[in-house]
């Protein structure tokens, strides 16, 4: 399967279109994919994973890598309160790459497209010097588009899930500590981004502003911040974290709340809503939306901790 | 501009909404971007070039580069007779890459998207070891979506504009023989595809199949007949190339034939129709479609020609 059109046949079996094909007008192998998206508006969005920057082959498999990088970019779609409907998918690979690897990639894809419901209706592929995968993914809101632009003064700030473990998880694979207690279920957890399909149907009702934790939960949040001209304030006592992460964090010598704050790649969603119980099944309040700009975090007795690296940020 | 976000911000104001903004309802700078397709099938193409493999930065500038991405990836909507609405762009930049560099490809991808109306909303920046632009295009069917599928017997075949020349400029860039009489030219049919929009648009009415020269002329109409079923015969007498352009092959030792039908990077319009004069008016008449499978190149006494090399493969 060296060559790019025997692979194109392969794909074209692989992502077979099963269910609600009547909505994919034109598939696999053609110029351009074709789907009726319905008269509705369409949510677009593009992730890229880079070999040697966002990943590296030593710590994670084809498959996972495929699967990651589909999620990665469904959780925009999730963080828009939008409901994933299709996607396609531009590889490079490297010459290298075996046919084993290549298929277990398109594997781990297709099962999180599958699971997620961003159906694979078309791509590219490219050889080149290294392997990166570019998922390009569409969704329709599930009322109105979510964005990161309607905070308001007295909102709270609430997180899904637990914050850090997948940057913890990065660490333990990069310390070769799976040794450590819990160390598994971190490195797992950094593997495979989180399922927030149905938080997004809540957030369609709720939230006022949203964006998925990809970047670190501070910086995310300076961004929404800003989208929404107002300031948040993080109180580091109600941070989520997940049972053992303190104490894995202190073996790696990490800083469990600089790690949960600005550690990155959490996937989680972070929003603001009023609050409310549904908001409150939903996520952890964390702090709550102020006037004025920026992002602070504070302590028990309201003091402000200074959270030395803000974030996973390219080019810096 | 070194850093992630002012890059960002710049790239808000570079690709700032001008005209139809109504049918984009979040551009860039979210999680994701949103648009108002209408009732209306969505053509959505991807593709992508990566340093060294489609471009060396030697031969080709960052603007250059730009305009040739957009170009490239929109062509595959022409040739499903649709109408390039939007786009957005997945950038992996190495380190070095310089700020002017960087801005340049941006215009590059700006005036290309301007010209042909594949607007840019929105995209994702990563870093990475070489320079690669993944470009994901959308557009309307003029009609209904025009594929590869629908050549029947009798059909005739067309292109449009000239074959070879884009191979040849490549060629001619890579010997360092801008000397040769119109090589100039030849290197700038290289460097920028040709504008096919207006051709889509009599493609919807008159085309019974369509691709676009990308891989090589024989090997895209291999394809065609393929996806349709049939088999077609081309007269090598009948390629159309530019002035000058056989010449400039005798001085450069390649055979005019090969790399006309197999030189690749054309983005002409290779189409099929029931003999007209619209068809004719919009390409050069090459051959015709039969019962039967492939694709074959006769010279004028109808003897079968081979034509060794077929099209620019990947993974080969």
């Amino acid at each position: 399967m060296r060559d790019e059109f025997a692979k194109i046949e392969w794909l074209k079996t692989r992502f077979a279109l099963d269910g609600e094909s009547e909505k994919v007008l034109v598939g696999i192998g053609d110029d351009a994919a074709v789907i009726d998206f319905g008269s509705r508006p369409t949510i677009v969005t593009v992730d890229t994973q880079v070999e040697g920057v966002h990943f590296r082959t030593e710590l994670l498999s084809c498959r996972e890598l495929g699967y990651r990088a589909m999620v990665a970019a469904v959780s925009d779609v999730w963080a828009m309160a939008g409901m994933p409907t299709a996607s396609v998918i531009a590889l490079t690979l490297p010459a290298a790459l075996s046919d084993e690897d290549f298929r277990e990639l398109i594997d781990g894809l297709a099962g999180a497209a599958r699971t997620t419901g961003a159906r694979v209706i078309g791509g590219n592929l490219s050889q080149g010097p290294s392997l990166s995968v570019t998922t390009t993914v569409f969704g329709l809101p599930i009322s109105e588009s979510l964005t990161r632009r309607g905070a308001q003064p007295g909102d709270s700030i609430y997180v899904t899930g637990t914050l850090g473990s997948a940057a913890l998880g990065l660490a333990v694979l990069q310390a070769g500590r799976l040794d450590l207690e819990g160390a598994e279920r971190f490195a797992e957890r950094w593997k495979r981004p989180p399922l927030n399909g149905s938080a997004a149907t809540v957030l369609a009702r709720i939230a006022t502003a949203a964006v998925d934790v990809s970047d670190g939960c501070l910086q995310d949040l300076e961004h929404l911040a800003a989208a929404s001209g107002v300031g948040a304030v993080v109180h580091a006592e109600a941070i989520p974290t997940a049972p053992g992460y303190r104490a894995a964090c202190d073996a790696l010598s990490v800083d469990p709340n600089v790690l949960a704050l600005s550690g990155g790649e959490d996937y989680e969603l972070l929003f603001t809503a009023r609050a409310s119980s549904e908001a409150a099944a939903l996520g952890t309040e964390i702090g709550e939306i102020v006037e004025g700009s920026g992002a602070r975090v504070v302590d028990a007795s309201g003091s402000t901790i200074e959270i030395g690296r803000s974030g996973f940020r390219h080019f810096s």
